[in-house]
């Protein structure tokens, strides 16, 4: 753990990341000293402290501290916080001297082979996820609803749930970018209401106008879902997942996923 | 600053009230080494952990926490924030060992005085609240609204911001709740899908059914606010501010509105 270069595991009780949420995230899967994708986290953490106007650290300053964990833990999942840091009291956030940054690893999760093999059964959450145009996309620290979500599928006991938004369109993973295979295209949801957009769903989409495959993002109903002819999920931690389960309907072929998922399990990640 | 009952400034960085802003808290302001509604905030408090699963801290250790802070600092901004406290990697609030208490003091802000005798000019923000109704009223510690409106209400130099929501309703200040004198009777905004109920709030609710004074919590429009004999905006540190001045118009008697203000002020506090 390192808190603004130091070692350490504790930030100030005034810290705005604690108070408001203000702040960004970033978590990412390293494998042999190597953070995944860290360029990508790089510039989708500067776009969203842009985004809520925090001073974002240098990438010179983030990789060598990245790089001091990963000597010590090459192969863990490394999370990055940067917040807005502390302030004068109250919401206003001018008069900051300077954003807070936090490292912290955890162990590599171990999911259930079969996960990967035959994909997860997910849940359809209850939760609805609200309209935010100023913060959708942003991976910052309001992350309530995503817990109340969560919640959800973990008393299910699925992988994964599924969040719909007010509007009854399909948004996304609890913690997760969602894929419909639909008619031989890809479709994504659009984020601009709500949602996180991650890393990997860039990386699917690039996927997508490399190899000439149509991609759309745009609105996403159940229907469409339930069309679908594969399923999955995305994230920088959980990678790929096909989903064989959800809303009582079964899938069991994902040969477009399959493609997906070796190019970016690839040398590109 | 007391943490978990023992002095302290920091928390740790696997705290989910920084990873997710999973907590809640309380603002309140001390005078005599008296927080002034503090069985209305303890009840908000609970209330509050019960909607999000958390588990609040009794009333006696708390109180007894409270005490032992103002007999150093007998005036005073006192804040309480109570959080989830820290599970396992994940947004799924399963697993946490117990919630995490917080107590921090600032100084009492010195308001310019003609906010208080001739009132103060509010802007009307930009930005919009979403709607989630699972959150809605919770003082929670996902707050990034309330920040990008209180850096407009800032940046326009105006003491306070109202806000609306995506529907056009106007939901409330941005660290306040709005009060309307209209046709003679008081009215103030649902806050089933957005907003915070803070216990000034209740207390204006409460000195109305009193006092017999028709009260009307409902949808407002912002035609509603510019034709309103007074307006006024409540908290529990900030108190009552009359508003002067709101999107081009002005007002300048407050007569209902002393009267409350007269009640807030009295021995109920």
């Amino acid at each position: 753990m390192l808190v603004n270069g130091k070692p350490g595991d504790s930030i100030g009780i005034r810290d705005r990341g604690l108070l408001y949420g203000d702040g960004i995230f970033r978590t990412m899967l390293a494998a042999r000293g190597k953070a995944q994708g860290w360029p990508l986290h790089y510039h989708k953490l500067s776009d969203d402290c842009a985004a809520l106007g925090i001073a974002c650290p240098d990438i010179g300053s983030l990789t060598a501290e990245l790089d001091s964990i990963l000597r010590r833990q090459p192969d863990c999942v490394v999370k990055l916080i940067v917040t807005r840091g502390a302030g004068k009291r109250g919401y206003a956030p001018s008069g900051c001297a300077g954003s807070t940054r936090l490292w912290d690893t955890f162990p590599v999760p171990e999911y259930p082979a079969e996960w990967l093999t035959h994909g997860i059964r997910a849940h359809l959450c209850d939760l609805r996820l609200g309209h935010q145009p100023r913060l959708a996309g942003i991976k910052h620290l309001n992350r309530l609803e995503n817990v109340l979500a969560a919640a959800e599928s973990d008393a299910a006991n699925a992988a994964e749930g599924l969040v719909m938004d007010a509007a009854d369109n399909i948004i996304g993973g609890t913690r997760s970018n969602l894929f419909l295979v639909l008619h031989g295209e890809l479709v994504t949801p659009d984020l601009s209401k709500c949602g996180v957009a991650g890393i990997q769903r860039d990386r699917v989409i690039g996927w997508a106008a490399e190899n000439h495959v149509p991609l759309h993002v745009r609105e996403v109903r159940l229907d469409d879902v339930m069309e679908a002819e594969e399923l999955f999920v995305v994230s920088s931690v959980l990678k790929m997942w096909t989903i064989r389960e959800f809303n009582r309907r079964s899938w069991s072929r994902f040969p477009v996923s399959e493609k997906i998922r070796l190019s970016l399990d690839g040398p590109g990640t």
